[in-house]
């Protein structure tokens, strides 16, 4: 109740230093050989500190999704056990697939998570990128947060023409790789490795069967007609239930929170008439953008996030 | 934006039980010779996997307040461990100071705090109070939430006589231990061993500097007045802002949760015309207890920690 009582607050100083936490998120061109796909995630696994939390196969794409988490060095081991992996099981000369691709290793993100900034995965997607590129001699474009120009930004920039395009695209001086020969791989390709913030898939269900109200919502709050800077949204009807529901991509989550997209929703909805009935997380979400929805609607000062009992205890171990 | 691009959907199974993680709050009777605290301290620490959030030492009380955090296996090593080295070091027959005590280990309360219930914790409790009696022949009364008769339910009722009057006391049949001899250890008195929910230290600022309108809504809330059952309320005036606060201890969190008392506080101050400017933890508070207030206030469906990335990798190590 008083401050006084508190057997925590004059206590011995703690770790002033979180873990730093990333998701790696690869994406390789192998969707159709599950063996396959299980001796790379199994090199993965061998390589060290990194956690596999997902393995997604699509074999129409031809493709898998790998979520890695881990420290900065686990995520560089697991990285370079990853691309010896699978240039030594795919071969693009003979990939065929729905997916645009240019590598074995076709993309390969950083996220910070939780105690890393953005700085932090692109020097670790620099270090990961370079570490492939003198060992594999793969050309790797650095992209997302860690491009070294504009035109290296977005992904589909990067890669278009594909592997297939790349012999004579690699020779162009704009195209010039930022780590390794500018000469694709002859099975492998190249990769883009990158630095990006969490992605939140996050939609909101609305009381009515009314899609154009879920329609004109998404429009009020995206960022490609006026709203949030880091919103993708758009209606979708939710037939089983007889809603709509406002489907959304949080690209930022720091920059624009869950709780302000929330409100904007509410506010937008109840102009109709229409209220929340509830929202859903797809995938997974940082602990961090949900203890900020907390400290928001519950208004505390000073928050940080070495008050939570699970933090502090990571922090001290 | 659709469960169809999502990475995480169709992916390998996730380890289905999280990791059972408690705090324990040891109350020794030793607080002016902070050597030797640090002895016990550092004899904890040698024990194994128990981690040392805190320690909190008071002269006038003559007492020392330890916050541990661990599993079940690592809180109960570093239990005995603890009561070796306090009994090599705290005489009870030389000990005074303003705290009632009756043992140099004088309460030892476990408490769940993530993938464990009460029933885990009050298993924990039972474990650590016979493995304590069995090898140092300490006294244990067993309290709070595992404890075996509603007379033993608190801890002053026990406590009463303190360590001069127990060896009168427990000969009564009525106070025999629930584990070890009836018969108080020389040196080291007896000591109550138990289970207990969270305590979260929780404090409300208002808009306004009449002290009265906080004490109304103190008296709204509290059990004792007819309020919810798990908290414990009090106006009191933050002198140097000029305002005033609803300063509380939420004893059971999963009970009546923060974001419910949130609310009403706020309802009951919108009665005043007066707004609520701020709130504050002091201390600690379990994830569970701010991911609750997210989950609500987002009106998240089908939440689960596992939605949390930090979560699940926590279950997936």
């Amino acid at each position: 109740m008083s401050r006084r009582g508190s057997a925590r607050e004059n206590g011995a100083p703690m770790a002033s230093t979180r873990k730093a936490l990333f998701e790696a998120v690869p994406n390789i061109s192998e969707g159709r050989r599950p063996e396959v796909v299980a001796e790379i995630v199994g090199a993965i696994k061998s390589s060290g500190g990194a956690t596999v939390l997902d393995v997604s196969s699509d074999p129409d794409h031809n493709r898998s999704v790998l979520t890695l988490a881990g420290d900065a060095d686990a995520l560089l081991a697991a990285s370079l056990a990853l691309f010896e992996a699978a240039l030594g099981r795919i071969d693009l000369r003979t990939h065929k697939g729905e997916h645009p691709r240019m590598g074995a290793v076709d993309v390969l993100p950083f996220v910070p998570v939780r105690g890393a900034t953005m700085a932090d995965a692109t020097a670790l997607a620099r270090r990961a990128g370079e570490a492939a590129a003198e060992r594999f001699g793969v050309p790797i474009y650095l992209y997302a947060e860690s491009a070294t120009s504009e035109a290296r930004r977005l992904l589909p920039d990067i890669r278009k023409g594909e592997f297939e395009g790349f012999a004579e695209k690699i020779l162009r001086p704009e195209w010039k790789p930022d780590f390794g020969p500018a000469k694709v791989h002859a099975s492998a390709g190249v990769t883009a490795v990158g630095a990006r913030p969490f992605l939140i898939a996050y939609n909101i269900n609305l009381g009515t069967n009314d899609l154009t109200i879920a329609e004109k919502i998404g429009k009020a709050i995206r960022a490609s007609s006026g709203g949030y800077r880091f919103v993708q949204a758009r209606g979708i009807p939710l037939e089983g239930r007889g809603i709509v529901q406002v489907s959304m991509n949080l690209l930022d989550f720091r920059k624009t929170p869950i709780f302000r997209v929330f409100e904007t929703v509410r506010s937008e909805a109840e102009r109709y008439g229409v209220s929340i009935v509830g929202s859903e997380i797809v995938g997974l979400v940082p602990q961090d953008a949900l203890l900020a929805a907390a400290e928001h609607y519950l208004r505390i000062e000073g928050f940080s996030d070495q008050l939570v009992f699970e933090s502090r205890l990571d922090a001290a171990l």
